[in-house]
């Protein structure tokens, strides 16, 4: 698309950029953007310098914060004997909107991956060693992805935090709730039986 | 969603104004923000920036354009004496699109919608006839949408500019190519009937 403003085609640029976002929904953005009031446009310009600039990774758990340790390492409220690892910081969002979490998070960075190169070096797995060490921590839950990348780095870590003498626990894998036993995959169904419990 | 970073949320409450943007994508949106390199994210907050203050209506026929006047009314190779009138900028971009138009544009800046009061005096319609009048302008072509408000904008204007002496028409609206009768609306078809050429 070659429109009479370059400025509006640079836009378009940058907006298709963004994941999700393809030629025409980048389009229809910027139009947007352009005939919005300015303080609109400057407020998601800012907003979006801001989460570069202001950001920061909590020293505690390496989540995601503006103040440094993060609100819930902070709290006097959370226990912080129980630790949840999770891959990414979005994992702990997912675990505050179900309200049945009251421990303290570990946030590892990612997962396993050979062929990105990423490895136990590249994740925050040294951190939650000393964490452990360190801080009275009883028991350590492993709630990565139950994918391959997210199995193999769960293993590992509860190799490596056994011998810290913790209790380690894995995030139960099977059906969803409001699943459909019909539609459910071979690995979930197996999963599934392995972790039956008795009524 | 709370996040552990207040500005992460205000970027995602930020995206979610966008159209078409609901929560969800905002909140992948911004998390990639917020892990893209600095240079990507200051690449877009000033693109964004810069549609707001670089870019202005084209003196001569109100399309968006970085240099007044724009690129096509500058020309020295489009046809002058043919106007083709059409509602937005990005209606412009779809005739520019097809190559099959080799005169000017002029762009109301919307149509006629008396719920949300634009009328006569809401439109660049004023400045078409004040042009049509100055600038040896021979043929125009009224593009609006095939819409309710498009035909009625249309029918003003062919009223308003009838007594100027210039010829004026109106695009032909019918099947689409590619399209199918069998799916094809009943206002369609009507049309498609009424507009019939002889072979």
């Amino acid at each position: 698309m070659a429109n009479t403003s370059a400025t509006l085609d640079h836009l378009i640029d940058q907006f298709a950029k963004l994941p999700g976002v393809g030629k025409k929904s980048a389009y229809r953005l910027a139009y947007h953007v352009m005939q919005a009031p300015i303080d609109q446009a400057r407020a998601l310009a800012q907003a979006i310098i801001a989460v570069k600039e202001r950001i920061v990774f909590c020293s505690v758990c390496y989540n995601i914060t503006d103040d440094d340790p993060c609100p819930i390492c902070r709290s006097t409220e959370r226990n912080k004997a129980m630790v949840c690892v999770v891959e990414e910081p979005h994992d702990v969002l997912a675990f505050e909107r179900s309200g049945a979490y009251q421990g303290v998070y570990h946030v590892l960075g990612g997962v396993f991956s050979p062929l990105d190169g990423i490895g136990p070096e590249e994740l925050k797995i040294s951190e939650l060693v000393a964490r452990i060490k360190g801080d009275g921590i009883r028991e350590v839950i492993l709630a990565t992805n139950p994918t391959a990348e997210g199995e193999m780095t769960a293993n590992y870590l509860a190799k490596v935090l056994k011998p810290l003498g913790v209790t380690i626990s894995r995030i139960a894998r099977g059906l969803p709730m409001g699943g459909d036993v019909e539609y459910a995959d071979t690995n979930t169904i197996m999963r599934a039986l392995e972790g039956r419990t008795e009524f």
